[in-house]
């Protein structure tokens, strides 16, 4: 058995055969190997750098009194740092595996796109975490910033989550039974300061001290950024950092101390790394420059085809994006097709296929060469051209010999009613290699993810490395030079397969030949394999795949892997006690498993999980097994703990939880919720049972975020309020009042149910808006810290699906909110508060324009935004009244009369100075509809009782001049018209139409 | 070539597989492995532990920019703990050097005596360092105590500073030269980090920012302490101790700060330990407990030798300190001899011998067993013993019986004049190995050393651990046991010798055989040797050793070997142009070389270096050059830098320096000094030429506790600012003066040579002393951490040898000293200036009773203390005229006046009350006296003057009563006694005589 310490003496051995040097784990508290200045600082600049260590990562939130199976206040890692990328990572990495004694050929290995960001520190990069068997062994990353420097020579960052290893190596279900060295368990050897720690992390860290300590740390960090020295500057910031995440843990942070917090720390981290390049520089580098790779040699020699044939155009990468396969694909597909119609090569059906590995394009067909065309080039004019005499004059002979042709071979050609002469030239067809070599390196220079990357090669930047490219034109091959790369016929098929590098014969029977070594390159053929595969697997435990509901996971795992090997695994039975949401988030996305399903659509105790290629599937299920285990173990652990708690205590718990300084802590906030919606109800005329429900609801608000499996999972709120309370024995209307609040989750998603679960969710909003707007936290360009975008889409969607709530509007909400806000004794401006609605509306005019809405229709409706629902029935209404012609007469009368009628005219005017009988009438019709119209007519009854004005209007206008030169009777006349215009204008915004 | 990091990599595999856990490097600064928890908090209690792992320690202090080779304010230990011990740690250890690639055979490999200690962690443990050629490469300690706990069991610590092993094993002068990993250099991949560190330590760290970390970090401690958490308490502790040394590395912590800091930090380190070891008993020892070895089972067969035979005993240890080896030599001498006279076993001579690693006695002739002898014992008187007719009486039959003897074999005896009956036993006389056995094994309990410690033997203390025993009588074995060790006949040569455990044939011979060995028992041979060799070796380079003045260093090097070899080294020539008190100094204290000399007593850039067995000459020599080379390349440094910067410049560095914070920096206590010497100049009338001296040297005074070499070989100051001055072109008096002022060093040390370095060091010593009294910081009986001691002692030995300086007295020194005190600001009360003066008396009667002096004269002498040459002149004369019957004569008249006159009564009185020839005489006689007298007689002078009051005082008391019942008469008279008193009292204490 691999002990802990032998682990980590096999890792440290293996990368020193490898050139790194070893360095020891940092001297104060860091959250990631990343902050070691061994990497931190050294991915900066050009000099080369190798490196390992062992560093106990310290993550405070992460304490749980060692009670967690999974889960420590201190983990180890094992940092690996190699700059510049080496070229092949992924394999050095891989050997790293079997030096741990992990057989690769065994077990399912995937590189499975994650991401990494450390806004703090100003760095980035784009990677994979590894799974084994599912489970998230290392994080691999190609290191693109760091303190909002740019890294050029990037460095390749590996880094093993070692606890997380061992328990699969010695397959044990708790870090403590980790046998660290021979004789002694991880627990006994730790246990205790597991424990102790958390306790000071979760319970007893003293927030008043801590808080100095930051203070402090930065003052030294910038003292000594002032005085050049990067080095303590930089430890103070780690120690900044670790006192900022003791505070976290503690509960003591609020919101916006966070972003201030953050702010302070990224300041520094940025002049840090400033300060190393320059430091660096001055300093002569060292240790060196980093080289890049020689550019291929760009092709010159061509070889010909002397029939049409078939090309094959792979790009070889490292793990695609699953998201980023598709899209390749795509691109691919269309950058060929145009560049190729912009020659003269002849080709049949252009395919495109992907896979995490490789993007393959194939054209059938393919000219072996263009043919040759004419071209006409244009001359002087002919009466240039040609003198008296009809004789080429020395402009007509100088076109000539410049295009190379005889000059009696001249042709005339009319352009513009001018004659010129003209000379035709022949351009000679290419080769179809030599378009192609050109074409092809385009292809791939082109080639844009949505975020894209840089590695060892000079030029190229895309989603992950470009390692290979291979191109066939039947059995020759096609020269290309991209970069570093030069293409060849050689692919790379799984990298544990015995020749993980083959050469492909011809390009015919390419697909055949991938398939023969487990290259499955067609997406909708992988696809398939899964569903038929999975299907099958369920089958057996008379259960079934939900193709339909799981289509865009099927699209992901479609994605993931090159060779879908589908494998049935199961979880234990009691786990089923569980919410199925629970069951299902995890296993969608997290594992990228399939649940499996009754027939009846229970949740059944299997999974299908879907390794890469061949392997072991014993001993890869058992892993996938072991790896849910453990996260429903999580789970269980934080249901179990949870529902020791009543919500009344869990909701007391709130009160710990800081939300925004200025704000309090997230018990006033649910407070203010609870008042909120119970004003709102007030509004509606909320029905008495409803009342009570909401009362109780309001008197939960938000208690789930108190309890462990939220804080975990936080999509789950709501949700485990839900579950919570009805386990609690509340009644389900409070149960379902409490799921509701947090409910739209994202744009589009699911509304609230019921009306009181609306109003609660409306109270949240209201008072997230007024209160944010009134501390002057407004959301900016890039930055959204309270999510305010997503509430007032919220406060939309919920009004806008809920008419019956009309009286609330944006403006009556934000104000209800606002007086609670107040209540608290915080300011809050009325300019705010229209800002706040404003924002609001906005959210109401996008969501019009993202599904479509003509412009014009949207800007004439947006002015009601305040009371969605009442906006989107006019503008239903005037979809439905586009093209009738009534209705575009009355617009363009009322359009007449707001145009003559000065902003500052109001309705109030002298009747007796009208005597015109056009002037007359018109009142008198005015009148009529007046009458006719209710307190706040809908457009439809508008138009229906105001159409009658546009036949009176028209003859206003063709008998009266409005501007009279007496005042008097302009103003009269003004007035009627502005009377028409104040009848018109709460209806709609008349002049977008 | 081993490189740092194969180096770190082999010592963690080897000690790994010796079955020791390997954990990380704390993530907090700690000043050495030590303070890992690993260690000192895992050294505690019951459980078992064995732990190892690099830990990057930091020095704040040991910054120097990274330019000084040797000097780091990062290094690198390589910490092991073995607990319990082993019982062969040493050997187990001297493994692990040859894992690093180190051939221990033709190495020069040592233990010398090294202590540590913490008292800021109330830590403690007695061990070595150990040498390899010289060179310190490893602290071996057997921990006693942590947090002010006895360790039981007890531990062993065993930490390599990995920067030298590597230097010497790479052969390279700079630490940044050391080849870290393949093709990257300590300075390439540490350089910076050190520079800036260093300047961060020095120069840059916010003084008052660490004071509020340090307070903050000991709010945390508290706080955890409270809550039962001496993890995360022990955390905070130790980042209290960083703070202290960054503060203390910037020059910011005064003496009293010091000492209040210490005394926190020790508080919370005995709270942290005494929570640690109630934890893990409450968590019911998860490690379990460590059985200690079983006692060696008690001898109960012994054997029999037929003729008288040899003893040998040797008792084996671990390396003694050199103190040690001679103590124990005659202690194990003393205790044989008198417990072998408790016995009737007759033998011959007894010698003892002593090495390092042995104390051996042999005892000549021991005869094969005890004779028998009669016993007597006394019975109950005849008169109770017989009846009246002669028969034994009930009470001698019963104590026949007792004694196991006929009633009719009872004798008489007579005691104090009554007879009694007697019984005659013979107790038979028992083997010699009987005997021995019980003898010996309690010579080996009663060992005791000045400092013991205790190791894996459940009851042994002495100064190192016995390992073995070794009896023998002739050629059979004594068997002994003393606790778990049982002797036999093997015994140890040199740890690497082929085979280190060999069996003794024969007690005869021993010596012989253990020489053949290698193993030169008779510290007088070895010494013998030891010059010889030196001796032959400094002759072939011109030179000789100093046997005489080098005779405690002699007697040291014998303790230190059991095979003295020495070697010839040599050093730069260049060297030599440093101070030789530096170059000796080195040699001697650090290296225990013999310096080398021309016949001129010149020194030669040679020594002689001895190591220990045989070895490989030429590799120990190039090793122990290195080592000096380094510690004069160190020496070297200081000196440049020292030299570039002028005694003036030096002198303002002093105001960075804290003294004391009520008493300011030592520019402060610096310009006081001045002032007092000016003022202390003034009272004796210094000549203007010396007063020229005085003032210069006063600017200058202290100006080298600024310098390198000062800061880093205190024991230089005054020598360096005398060199230094020179160098500067001050005046030769001025640089002397410099010198003289620090002078004394210790007790009976070199005094001032000349009257200006005279003045100033008085000055120095008065104006300590007042400034302390005067705050309060009077020195306790354990804690005198200002050194008022030594600098009382220092005054009362200048005084004494300066009689020319009587104007001085302690008090009128003190006086001005506490005049620029109080200008400072500070008050002085009076009662502190009149304790530091009995302070300082104390002292002089603490020098005079050291020195033999009868106590009763002493005590006449003490109250002249004030002025100690005065005193001493005065106890010189009373030594002279001890015996002499004139003086005694004046003695007992002066005693008697003495006796009858109350303490209150004056010398005023009416004269005219006296009317008796003898009252008249006297009082006629005493004014002849008083006349005689000068102002302040000496002892001699008043004897002499005073003689003839002895016969009218006797004639007096003859004749006259002095309490007469007149009252004035009776004044008179008491009046006339009392004016003799008050003559006589200024000379000296009468009463004690």
């Amino acid at each position: 058995m691999v002990t802990m310490q032998d682990a980590l003496l096999a890792l440290t051995n293996y990368w020193t055969q490898r050139g790194c040097m070893v360095v020891q784990p940092f001297n104060t508290e860091v959250g990631a190997g990343t902050y070691n200045p061994a990497t931190i600082l050294r991915v900066l600049g050009p000099e080369p750098w190798r490196v390992a260590y062992v560093e106990p990562s310290v993550r405070p939130d992460d304490a749980r009194y060692g009670e967690n199976p999974n889960r420590l206040q201190t983990h180890t890692q094992f940092q690996v740092i190699l700059k510049p990328d080496p070229g092949d990572p992924q394999e050095i990495y891989l050997g790293s595996l079997e030096a741990l004694g992990i057989d690769i050929h065994a077990h399912d290995i995937r590189f499975v796109e994650d991401d990494w960001a450390s806004p703090a520190l100003g760095a980035w990069g784009l990677g994979w975490e590894v799974w084994l068997d599912g489970l998230e062994i290392t994080q691999f990353t190609y290191f693109q910033q760091a303190g909002g420097r740019n890294l050029d020579p990037v460095a390749v960052e590996i880094t093993y989550g070692m606890e997380r290893i061992i328990m699969a190596l010695q397959k044990v279900d708790h870090f403590k039974d980790i046998t660290y060295a021979p004789g002694i368990s991880y627990g006994e050897a730790f246990g205790q300061a597991e424990y102790e720690m958390s306790r000071y992390y979760l319970d007893d860290a003293g927030v008043e001290e801590n808080w100095r300590l930051f203070e402090t740390y930065e003052a030294e960090a910038r003292r000594c950024i002032a005085e050049r020295l990067p080095v303590p500057a930089h430890t103070y910031v780690l120690k900044c950092s670790h006192a900022f995440n003791v505070l976290d843990s503690r509960g003591a942070i609020s919101q916006t101390e966070r972003a201030n917090a953050f702010h302070r720390m990224r300041s520094l981290a940025r002049q840090v790394s400033t300060l190393w390049a320059e430091r660096r520089e001055e300093l002569g580098y060292p240790l060196g420059r980093v080289e890049p790779p020689a550019p291929a040699p760009t092709p010159t020699a061509f070889p010909e085809i002397d029939k049409p044939s078939t090309l094959v155009f792979e790009i070889g990468t490292e793990e695609l994006p699953h998201a980023e396969v598709r899209k390749a694909r795509e691109a691919v597909r269309e950058a060929l097709v145009s560049k190729l119609a912009d020659t003269r090569l002849a080709h049949g059906e252009v395919r495109t296929y992907a896979t995490p590995r490789r993007i393959v394009a194939i054209v059938e067909d393919v000219a072996p060469r263009e043919p040759d065309a004419e071209r006409t080039v244009r001359g002087p004019r002919v009466a240039q051209a040609y003198d008296a005499d009809g004789q080429p004059t020395k402009a007509a002979l100088g076109f000539a010999r410049g295009q190379g042709v005889d000059v009696n071979d001249l042709r005339r050609v009319e352009q513009g009613g001018v004659e010129y002469v003209a000379a035709v030239r022949t351009d000679v067809g290419r080769p179809a290699a030599e378009v192609l070599s050109g074409i092809l390196g385009q292809v791939v220079t082109g080639l844009r993810a949505d975020k894209n990357m840089r590695w060892n090669d000079p030029q190229l930047s895309y989603s992950r490395p470009i390692r290979w490219l291979l191109a066939l034109l039947g059995d020759v091959e096609v020269p290309v030079a991209v970069s570093s790369l030069a293409s060849g016929r050689a692919t790379r098929v799984h990298r544990i397969a015995e020749r993980p590098v083959v050469e492909v014969p011809s390009a015919d029977g390419y697909l055949d030949f991938l398939r023969k070594h487990g290259i499955i390159v067609d997406p909708a053929e992988r696809r398939a394999m899964v569903i038929e595969q999975a299907s099958r697997l369920a089958s057996e435990v008379g259960g079934r795949i939900d193709v339909e509901g799981d289509a865009a996971l099927l699209d992901e795992i479609t994605n993931l892997v090159e060779e879908p090997v589908s494998i049935l695994g199961s979880f234990d039975q009691r786990y089923l006690e569980l919410p199925n949401e629970i069951l299902t988030t995890v296993m969608r996305k997290h594992q990228r498993y399939l649940p499996v399903r009754a027939e009846d659509g229970t949740l059944l105790p299997y999974f299908v999980a879907v390794a890469n290629g061949a392997c072991d599937h014993d001993l890869v299920r058992a892993g996938n097994e072991a790896v849910l285990r453990a996260r429903y173990e999580d789970a269980a652990f934080f249901w179990r703990a949870d529902l020791e708690v009543s919500p009344e205590q869990h909701k007391s718990g709130l009160s710990k939880l800081a939300f925004e300084s200025r704000l309090g802590s997230m018990a006033d906030r649910a407070d203010r919720i609870a008042a909120v919606a119970s004003s709102l109800a007030d509004l509606v005329g909320l029905p008495e049972a409803d009342r009570a429900t909401l009362r109780r609801a309001g008197e939960l608000a938000k208690f789930d975020l108190a309890t462990q499996m939220v804080i975990e999972l936080t999509s789950l709120a709501g949700t485990m309020a839900r579950e919570y309370a009805r386990r609690a024995g509340e009644p389900e209307a409070v149960a379902q009042a409490l799921y509701d609040m947090e409910l739209p989750r994202t744009a589009g998603g699911e509304l609230p149910a019921t009306t009181p679960g609306a109003l609660l969710a409306l109270a949240d909003r209201f008072d997230l808006l007024a209160g944010l707007f009134a501390v002057g936290a407004v959301p900016t360009g890039s930055s959204d810290p309270f999510a305010l975008r997503r509430a007032a889409l919220g406060v939309v969607s919920i009004l806008r699906g809920r008419p019956e709530l009309a009286a609330v509007t944006v403006e009556t909400g934000l104000r209800v909110a606002a007086d609670r806000v107040r209540a608290q004794g915080v300011e809050v401006p009325d300019s705010a508060l229209a800002e706040a609605a404003e924002f609001v509306v906005r959210r109401y005019e996008q969501q019009l324009l993202d599904a479509g809405y003509d412009h014009n229709l949207v800007q004439a409706v947006v002015p009601l935004g305040n009371a969605p629902a009442r906006a989107d029935e006019t503008l239903a209404e005037l979809v439905r009244r586009t093209g009738d012609a009534t209705f575009q007469d009355l617009v363009t009368a009322l359009q007449r009369v707001r145009r003559i009628v000065p902003a500052d005219a109001t309705a109030n005017y002298d009747a007796s100075a009208l005597r015109e009988p056009e002037e007359l009438g018109l009142r008198e019709e005015v009148a009529k509809v007046r009458e006719a119209l209710g307190d706040a007519p809908t457009l439809a009854e508008f138009v229906d009782a105001a159409s009658t004005l546009v036949g009176p209007i028209n003859a206003f206008f063709d008998a009266v001049l409005v501007m009279a030169d007496d005042p008097a009777v302009r103003a009269a006349r003004l007035g009627l018209l502005a009377s028409i215009r104040d009848l018109a204008a709460p209806v709609l915004n008349w002049d977008a139409l």
